[in-house]
């Protein structure tokens, strides 16, 4: 029992679908990060911006695949996003969401029905967890998650292809593993293009403007053990970062870690 | 025209599907490397043992699948390969022969008809060059092959799993390549598995017990640019030494190069 509010109470072993993580999260029995919520379904990032913003963000993710890979996109005023789960209302189902105003941060709700706007279009971007989840199935051991820390990230020298207001470096997540399970982990999210898909870089830091492995931009530094390369995928803080950079009139994200938990299985998103 | 025999000569130009292929090596019009014939067609290397011999390769080959990926095993005494091609005669198909007795080489003929024994059993195994082929059409350069060199070998200390009298070490093809090549050519090669698959390991050649990439075991040694890593393959020659390191009293292989050409497609080779 993690999550405390009116008296109501969630604990993580009982949800263990999307369904039910939902109820619990719509009910207030759950704001924190969703980590280890419904194994197996897919969860993603949110970002929900006002119809002249949502133009050029949806330009940016369309040109910036492999950071900004869309699990889906709303009408524009409608908070259901039915090809998640049939009962998806994003202004109830995100534990924590966070409210910026020209790029400041100024709320941390649980809920946004107060909040919403007619024109506010809702994308939803695939996440590492799926990937992660794939790579432990396969044997591949995540030094961060067994040490339960965050990934850790890198903002590199790897522009991303601009749409409108939308710009920024490509930002990238590390983890650290044998060459032979580089390879393996190659394969393996190579059948996940909706969730970053495949590395976008190995080895050599200082070839994508990486300065020191020990100071990363976001997340917390991970030990490289002898024997290990650094490997790289692009991140979905990629996306985030544009839109603080650009400092839209009104924009709202999940917070960090506590994503939307869909309907749809990890497995669900290979493509073979 | 680069081959003559009895006045006949064949042109690489005009022998461009292994059937034609196979009709002019048959008549003795090409004896040579049959590199850039029949662009497209899967090609082979073969191996060829008494009964005896066979039943240890054959187990060898199936617990050896990365560098003795089996693309036909033939029926004992039958020269006829039917899967490779309706009219392959392994007596007289392949440009030119080894004849090797105790490990020695004694003859390289163009024809093994003479020499054809009632309990021969041929193994064809897949060869780089379809892998090869493929990493070429998918935009990723090959050094060895823009300089026409041979790929270079490396023995590794990693052992195969032997079986009766064949064991050795794995050997390993090279190729230098940029971080993100070597990504896209693991993703490609992957959907090759009877051509050797994914790479075996990249990086630090000490790791598999290669002392000095300027000095490979077999092949030419190949410049390695900044910004490269080496990526390694299981190579055909595993087998081969296997073979040679347990001296049969008598087996016969292709000459270097010079290969079977088949009727498969080496796009038909990939799973997906």
């Amino acid at each position: 029992m993690e999550n405390n509010r009116d008296g109501a109470f969630a604990s993580a072993a009982e949800l263990t679908t999307g369904i039910a993580a939902r109820k619990a999260i719509r009910a207030g029995q759950w704001t924190s990060h969703t980590s280890g919520l419904a194994p197996g379904h897919v969860q993603g990032n949110v970002v929900i911006l006002r119809a002249a913003d949502a133009d050029d963000f949806l330009r940016f993710c369309l040109r910036n695949p492999k950071p900004c890979p869309l699990l889906a996109v709303s009408e524009p005023g409608e908070p259901l996003l039915p090809t998640l789960g049939a009962d998806v209302d994003i202004r109830f189902d995100v534990p924590r969401y966070r409210v910026w105003r020209k790029g400041e941060l100024v709320a941390e709700p649980t809920a946004i029905a107060e909040l919403w706007q007619a024109d506010f279009v809702t994308f939803v971007i695939g996440c590492s967890f799926s990937f992660e989840q794939a790579l432990l199935d396969a044997g591949i051991p995540l030094r961060h998650v067994a040490n339960g820390r965050n990934v850790a990230m890198y903002r590199t020298n790897i522009p991303t292809t601009p749409a409108g207001k939308f710009h920024g470096p490509l930002v990238v997540s590390m983890r650290p593993m044998t060459a032979a399970n580089a390879i393996r982990a190659i394969q393996v999210t190579s059948r996940l293009p909706n969730v970053h898909g495949a590395p976008v870089h190995f080895g050599d830091p200082a070839e994508i403007g990486i300065a020191d492995l020990a100071k990363p931009d976001f997340g917390d530094p991970v030990e490289i053990l002898p024997g290990e390369v650094p490997v790289y995928w692009a991140c979905g803080v990629t996306p985030q970062a544009a839109v603080m950079e650009a400092r839209p009139e009104l924009c709202i994200t999940h917070a960090p870690g506590a994503m939307l938990v869909t309907d749809l299985l990890n497995h669900q998103l290979a493509f073979s």
